[in-house]
């Protein structure tokens, strides 16, 4: 099958990390396709990036040709998820949807670590839109500089070990999302250090979209996700 | 003091219908000024047209000059309400949160009425996600034709009235919100139709823009509404 | 327009700091008519209080005359908010009513600091009743003397300065409403102290009260506030 | 033990009723008081004559000499029992409380019927403020005719009976709280026509009552019910 | 009346140390009988061990001969209640169960500690399925030594003393519940040494059970517990 | 990798059934061997069957030998799946687990149709204990006959489209979930009768059970699943 990761920002160097995680997460049979949201802004670090992301994102995907077997949107956020299903026939996974469906049966109860505490609302807005709040213990965050500053990966694995055992310390979490796409190059570094399961969303979303594609089911076309009423060219 | 009424779709008869309105509705000394989001979509009708209109909305009213004392978001949605309110250093008020937010306090549970069927799950996405499902009893809708096709006034507020009694009827719901800018002309006729209160939200938002401006207040920008972390010409 | 400002307690001294609260908060050509509940207690400590509170003060505001155009019920608490509201047919508006939906679409989530620990679980029970859960990150406490005992402003206003910043670090609450009568004077100095926003509720009441008269809307009369069904002889 | 069945309204002819009912589901050894509050309302259908019952009620149960073992609050309603609760140092039991305290275990979701329409929004508050949302499948009601007018006891049973069928159809609720005393007498008789479990408040009440007794148990004097903070007269 | 304590577990000085506690808990004229669930495990002290106790509880609770009143189960988990209301047509009463709904209308949120950390996700899972998660502040647990392990009673009563005093700091709980029959003995201790209330569950249970018989009560055979549909041989 | 779909009770044909659906949604590569509890009961049909069912499955399955990659319960309900989770080190997968993750993410709200209206509640607790009650419409029965009973394929199908389409009408839940092994085999057909998306559970489950596999997770072992504190002898 084809599977188009998607980057909702614009940034090829975050597009390359997730793509190397998504083909290490694929089954044989199934080729990755990386593609970045080149209009987009440069990281999703705000609900003003969000919506700058999601336009182009969700007019890019929709004019892909060919069309691939499913898309997997490579960032912990919003983006435009919704308007990305309504718009496309394929399935489309976004990565809070995926590692937290794959989370719930596997715990008690979840935290996500994002990026930095500027995003722990909004993360916190995702999990409640999904519906998970009673099976999510905790937001928290590290602070990753920006992007672009040198980052030393023994100082970030180190704080994201901090922050997951603060967690799981402060509220009994025993499974940890990261919860931006920055942070799952560090996932199998972290396991090594802490107490709960770690997930990594790239990696949950190929499987979750191989899933989809192999037991061909897709958002509900004839209801939440049914396509825009008007010719797409009218939104523009 | 100086309110913007910016339509987030670019239909201008749509904003002088809103802007109708918030001038009847605005105290003395506020002058009402109306803007219309042209690179916006025709209207908000998926998902998709809000992504599509969150975009340039955000872009737009940050670069407004002078920059009013405050701004209301003339549409029931979403559309990056929460991009704006990062974006700008004046309040910004969304017509949900007005409506919402004036509703529970004179109500047992309100429902709001959109404008067609599928509106409805985005609808109850915006309430849960002002975590205000506790106090809402339903959202039901009316079927209004595409924008530009002939409406009977008659019509559209039998409808609405049939609509409400209805969900009153099932939910014991005793006030209405009219959900969708293009219902709200119809506020004052479906008044005399119907048991519940009505709220018109379009009023509602500019009464509570007023009054943000009079009390000093805005989102909070130490919290959530923080500016974006970049300049913004970084996300374009 | 004429407000009326009730004080739901007994003591002239608190009306008053809140009359000249609401004065400042209202707008030209809005009167307000200061009233205290001579017939309740000295103030409102706990639930035995909010009975006594409640009775007179139903029974005198149902006699103003003549009636005014709005109601402010000056006081953070209960003390039969619902029986004027059935009561009146002019629009009531309670403290916790305004100021916990100003704040909603400002904030993520708002914490409340009432006047002492005993009232933090009646406090909690006003937010669980408006259905404010969601929205709500804790309800804190400092620690007032009794009413008439020696106050230094100073350090009550260390105390809540210290008890917002300590809520903030455990909540990231990121908007505060001071929850209690007697701690509104504090409002301004708090302000420059801490860095959530901090909600006055006096100020957000009167705005509330002018924009429902404005709107035309008061308390469902056709819904949950409906009169109540016998004479209001026959209650006495 | 002694055990005080206090009826909230002034009417003697609910007190006499009540008591027979109490009397009834007594253990040997208690003896049941009937205490009518001649100082509140004739009945309490509204929050008004809630608050109109519930200040006299507390500070006539406050001033019971000898203070009995235990008391009862014998309507289905508020009227002040957090106040009676912090007022007294024996055990209060109120209807509401006993009845889906007793009905949560035995049963998947109970529905409550209350005595008029106009009491629904006041019950489901009782329900939601006792924290009993999510096993409380409906509140409905019947239409019982003003105290004194004529009532016929096969009318209301059947009315009864019909409104219990059309809830359990509806929700699938499998057990049903009668929730008003004016109702209380007809349990017997409708168990005999319905499929739900019936449960008659009174008897739950002292049963609950005489249960805390005999373990040593009251509502939690160093916690919520705490005693109001100044001596009983300041109130006044 | 006849009272059967069924111990879910296989450990007879468990079963005995309930029944003494049964029994001083009882009123005249109540048998307690003790019953040991012999073909359980020792101890359930995991999801694992619950699904062992459940089945042999369930089947030799149904052959009891003569059937008792009522029976409480005495243990503080799951380990098929279910099935046991099912299969049963006499009231059945599970710890849990009924020191839930005593302490509900005793206190503002109630906190239970268990036996061990182990046991915290279990025990959260049993004030879900209850429903009664609006009122539960929070779990938490000493460790108790393996079943069998020299235990100090002054050791284990001033580790619960330590830990409740810790959660009543953390979370304002205002009533504890001893959350495993082996902490049961020590609720007297206990008492002495801490602010909030403590129920200790099997007197709870024996009361509860009584006023169940008294009130004619008993699961709802027409609902939730209704008869397993087929014979009970069918199932073995 | 090797995959044991463990069918909870002892019917054979279910089994099978189940076996071919499984087989037709496993990857090239999956082996699926079919379990089936031959100590259970012929069907889960109440919690009764359920505890019967769970003590020999999680027995038989941490018995076996050599022990799979990955276990699939294929039964829609509970019936010890926690304590299978705690007795093996592979992953486990439930079938509502797994059917609720993968709707969850396609769907605005779904639906669930389970075999008897008896098993209404039972389910409705299944959904609530993983935390799923936000994004559930509805749980709804058809009436299958009992097991052995001669079943019209036709008949079937008819109902379940009935039901599906008198949910959506009454819910507009978006996607439907067969909740009972004895309905998926329908599944195909049932697809060109209705609006809504139908999952199949069992498809789901074997997807899932690859997608943990593949990823190298399982049950969290250091947190809520970890082993049962005793030697697996001592609980038998």
């Amino acid at each position: 099958m084809r599977l188009v990761l998607a980057n909702p920002n614009a940034t090829t160097s975050v597009t390359d990390a997730c793509a190397a995680l998504a083909r290490a997460a694929a089954s044989p049979g199934t080729e990755v396709v990386a593609w970045t949201n080149r209009e987009g802004p440069p990281i999703v670090d705000s609900w003003y990036a969000d919506y700058f992301a999601g336009r182009p994102l969700a007019r890019g995907l929709r004019a892909l040709s060919p069309m691939p077997d499913v898309i997997v949107l490579a960032g912990f956020g919003n983006y435009g998820t919704g308007a990305v299903k309504e718009a496309l026939d394929v399935p489309v996974v976004s990565l809070p949807d995926a590692a937290m469906s794959i989370a719930v049966p596997l715990c008690h109860r979840f935290a996500i670590v994002t990026t930095t505490p500027r995003m722990i609302p909004y993360t916190e807005d995702l999990v409640a839109a999904a519906g998970f709040r009673e099976r999510c213990a905790a937001v928290a965050a590290v602070s990753l500089p920006p992007l672009g500053a040198a980052l030393s990966d023994d100082a970030v694995v180190a704080e994201l070990a901090a922050e997951v055992e603060r967690v799981r310390t402060a509220t009994r979490a025993d499974l940890v999302i990261l919860g931006g796409a920055r942070l799952s190059p560090y996932a199998a570094a972290l396991r090594t250090l802490v107490t709960p399961t770690v997930l990594e969303p790239v990696a949950c979303g190929v499987q979750m979209a191989e899933a989809l594609v192999r037991l061909g089911l897709r958002q509900t076309k004839t209801g939440k996700y049914a396509p825009p009423p008007q010719a797409f060219e009218a939104y523009e």
